[in-house]
């Protein structure tokens, strides 16, 4: 299944896609799409879809999930881009967190902050925690695992460098775009094997596949839940491919009025403008 | 007032401390001590607490506040502390993160992470926000704190040292204690002239003023506010003065069997024991 929350920032509806991609309402059949309606999922799979009303065409989407308790986030995990920053590959997860008041819309702009020059893009795989997660095996990891969806670990690199904690600079208004879509779990077979992509102003800079990725999926949660337990509605962002403006030679950075659009294979696509937070 | 949370895990009762401080059960008059109830204060101050329950003498208290949206912490915020690490003076407030999994409730044991040489306590004034706060001055930031707790910042030196980022050693399971009481701001005139004290095994091992602060509660919520929005119900743990585990000479770390007592002026005290995570 594909759920969307739709409507107005903070007061967004829950709804579903139908067989040809619309949106179909579901505020009358749950409350949210949220760490409630995880133990629930199984009940709106007998749902006919056909019955359900359909959301206003060009509706807002909210973020695709709501309540999400921790922003995980994981640094240089494909190994092409812990070489254009220049890092050692890791080895164990580079874990940080992004505040949650960072979580924006798939399609609201992207903010930035007031005098930066140096605001990048990072198109990632989110995993949503389903099921909490203390000290489980790489094999029983996947079924911890409640869905997925299109993240934009938006990073402003000046704040992120300057005392060492990245958490500065990751974690400013709509530095968190998370949808459109909440994929669960079922519709991803293999998570090791998704093409993810994105373009600032139409030109393709990151272009890759979850197959570079240094610690798989199952590996992230295995070893996250070795340090930490993991709680239904966490967010696992698991890092970026290469192609960040930060690596590219000279350096390229998010301006006023540039587009930046972003998908990975089967979980829909996002789009931003980016404006001056003013 | 002195809020407290108290009962079982995960089955807390909001609770208010009396003249005499004992526990009164404000559960027939309010859910939570919450975000929720923030906006509801005034009314919690025109009660006879001599009409309302006494708690079970000896009742486990939990995290003195429910739902903390983000965790966030301070490092290397008092002078003596920073030289003790032998880190030169921050110029920015360094923000990391705990997940929020790590909270747990004043009393509760510290459970030493499997394999763990090098776990240690900091104690820290914890400041809960009250309103929403995106980038506002020093002058007016106190007017955004609802208000203050004793946070223990348990941590794992390997862990925390282990990739850069210091999140992987500061969220193990009971690294968060919060409490005993949730202290509402009317009570606090002044963060920065308060006591705070932490004893291992009856030895006093910290022993500190919030005076040697370098960046104030009020230019913390305010640079804080700079890079990202406060949100209600987020904690900020101020950092932690001089007299950490790491910091001795020869270091000292916590063992199966420790007793770790800690306050602050006015906040109350916590107590935990130390033993093996299995």
């Amino acid at each position: 299944m594909k759920l969307v929350r739709f409507g107005e920032e903070g007061k967004e509806k829950p709804g579903i896609l139908d067989g040809e991609g619309r949106i179909r309402d579901l505020s009358l059949v749950v409350g949210d799409v949220d760490r409630e309606l995880l133990g629930d999922l199984d009940r709106l799979r007998t749902l006919d879809l056909e019955t359900l009303p359909l959301a206003p065409e060009g509706v807002r989407l909210g973020p695709c999930f709501n309540g999400i308790g921790n922003f995980l986030c994981i640094g240089l995990n494909y190994r092409k881009h812990a070489e254009e920053t220049g890092m050692a590959l890791p080895k164990e997860p580079v874990l940080f967190m992004k505040a949650t008041g960072a979580i924006s819309g798939p399609q609201d702009p992207i903010l930035l902050p007031p005098g930066s020059l140096r605001t990048d893009w990072e198109v990632e795989l989110g995993v949503v925690i389903g099921r909490r997660a203390k000290r489980v095996g790489v094999e029983e990891a996947l079924a911890h695992v409640a869905g997925y969806c299109v993240v934009n670990d938006v990073s402003e690199r000046d704040l992120q460098m300057e005392t060492g904690q990245w958490i500065r600079g990751k974690s400013h208004d709509s530095f968190g775009p998370v949808g459109p879509w909440f994929v669960t779990a079922d519709e991803v077979p293999d998570p090791q094997d998704l093409g993810l992509w994105l373009e600032l102003n139409g030109e393709r800079v990151q272009d890759s596949n979850t197959q570079d990725m240094i610690f798989s999926v199952a590996e992230l949660v295995s070893r996250l839940s070795q340090v930490l337990t993991l709680q239904p509605g966490d967010l696992i962002s698991t890092g970026t491919p290469s192609g960040v403006g930060m690596g590219m030679k000279p350096p390229r950075h998010l301006r006023e009025g540039d587009v930046v659009e972003l998908g990975i294979q089967g979980m829909g696509v996002q789009r931003q403008k980016v404006k001056r937070d003013e």
